[in-house]
């Protein structure tokens, strides 16, 4: 017997990348003409067709849920694993999880290992190469093989599918504000690059709210920490960039942090450089974890509700699961951001 | 076409737990000579026999791990899961993960899930449940059927197979000694129930450390949390203990405590009540996280190296997958504690 081609298989064979594959395979142009002609050919030798990604097995149903996230370092993504593991306990389903470590190879694996595992729909948080890339044929394939998928946090608009997501805007803009509220001047922004929509947005809401204040922004206090990496490892390179900035910009009174390590780590500096928090710099952060509460002071922060989005998004896909038979229109569920007044803000 | 019969479907026909089925079809005294008559008929009848757990394709290899850990909250099994994809990748295999919420059903049940994802191995720390129970058929089932397991951290000493444990007695009398050499006399412990072989291993290290040191133990002063259930919400009760003690016992001077979160805990109880940390009590905390660095004060403590643990652990058990016609002796590898000493402490 053959053995089963899958995306990952034929890559290793002909040593290409799993993105290459499933370029060529739907005709990209950005794979050379020689080069999808040798991919298709050696797909349809084997037998490879798209939807084996969603076998044939779309009747055996498990009662499993796949859930994919792009990693396991942050306590967001642990809140939101107890909301979908509560929902989906009260529902008679099992969840089981995957990592992608921010890659899109893993992602594509793992879709493809769920799959074969008889899964009835994913839910999942995209890997920032897949972001980077907006590479998505392993999601619309997915979706069009009658496997339903439920987005959260980190979501492609351009998809159809049900999505759960905070309002980051808003929540970026009540936190900007409240740093302009309580008397903040100089407002260094500590976000993401801009390919990631969660910070996109939320250096939109900080954006605008200094406009809305009118408030020049200044590029230099503006950092978008490249972090492709591992988050923990990286926290020093992190700390040691906003000293810099700190060394430039002597008048910094305020740190708006779009994720809660950002946030420890302007801290961790503030203590370094003898600052006082809140008396001498404020500090906003998002998503509200553990380290929020515990951190000393402890963080002013918008709560992104993990739990909540987990919840929303198991009721989403078990929704969609039971009702098969039914055209459903795909729903994009916002959960609300909430600022909690904490230690760190005046 | 039949269904495959499964532990979970034959509990759910009959109206029994899971383990009284899984003790039934041990033929178990436990279990009444009536029920256990009724469930081995009804296996019987439809074809279930144990190795069901293990299928019948072993010779198909999936290079996937399949990964059950007790609960996702602790950043202890955050870091294992690094440690265990850092291994996989390198050496070219997947992770599936299962959170048991400290269920045995669910445990049994994820077990059955990934064996039917052809899993080629069990990486595991076992829930409360199970570990409270000692109800161990299901692994010893999955191992006599030729599915090796890894336990670790949370391990049954009566089951054979590959385990990675850390030094827990070593590193509880290393955590006493610190308190006692820096003039602590009176020491709060906060532990867990016995069942749990960490708890009860780190509970021994402080009792005997305290009997080296000829100071006589204070049953008042040792406090086994019970908490089966969710360990965030379980916060403000734990807390309202502690400050019962206190009341109590007001001259505590130190306190170890086997988790972060207890230590945490701790932490908010002295602020509470005015007492300086370390000045008028020290802490010393077991299992080195997030939450210990970025405490104020941070925590002394016990490193466990959890990704340490992943590493050993994912190697061991990928190197038995590679030598599966090899006998090979079970190995117990013990990771080695340390002492980290940070503000807590005097």
């Amino acid at each position: 017997m053959k053995p089963k081609m899958t995306l990952k298989r034929i890559a290793k064979e002909l040593g290409v990348s799993i993105s290459t594959v499933s370029k060529a395979l739907h005709d990209n142009k950005e794979i050379s003409q020689d080069n999808r002609d040798k991919i298709q050919a050696f797909a349809k030798f084997y037998n490879y067709r798209p939807n084996n990604i969603a076998l044939s097995l779309k009747n055996k149903k498990t009662k499993t849920i796949g859930l994919i996230i792009p990693e396991i370092v942050h306590n967001f993504f642990a809140k939101v694993i107890s909301g979908i593991e509560h929902v989906a306990k009260l529902k008679g389903y099992n969840v089981l999880i995957a990592v992608t470590n921010e890659s899109f190879d893993k992602e594509v694996i793992n879709m493809e290992l769920l799959v074969h595992s008889n899964i009835d729909g994913f839910i999942m948080s995209l890997s920032k190469e897949t972001l980077l890339n907006q590479d998505k044929h392993h999601l619309q394939e997915t979706i069009n093989q009658g496997i339903p998928i439920v987005m959260f946090d980190r979501v492609l608009n351009d998809i159809d599918c049900d999505k759960v997501i905070v309002d980051d805007l808003k929540g970026a803009k009540m936190a900007t504000q409240k740093l302009i509220d309580t008397g903040c001047k100089k407002i260094l922004l500590l976000t993401t690059e801009d390919f990631i929509n969660i910070g996109k947005l939320r250096t939109q809401g900080y954006l605008e709210v200094l406009k809305e204040n009118n408030i020049t922004p200044d590029p230099d206090i503006i950092y978008r920490v490249s972090d492709m990496g591992n988050l923990e490892r990286k926290q020093e390179a992190i700390e040691e960039d906003i000293n810099k900035i700190f060394d430039r910009v002597s008048d910094i009174d305020g740190i708006f942090a779009v994720n809660e390590i950002y946030a420890i780590t302007a801290l961790n500096v503030a203590r370094q450089r003898g600052l006082r928090v809140p008396e001498d710099l404020s500090v906003v952060s998002f998503s509200d974890g553990i380290l929020s509460q515990h951190s000393r002071p402890s963080l002013t922060t918008i709560s992104q509700h993990g739990f909540k989005i987990g919840e929303v998004a198991a009721s989403l896909l078990i929704d969609r699961l039971s009702h098969e038979d039914e055209e459903k229109e795909y729903e994009t569920k916002i959960v609300k951001t909430e600022l909690i007044e904490r230690d760190s803000t005046r």
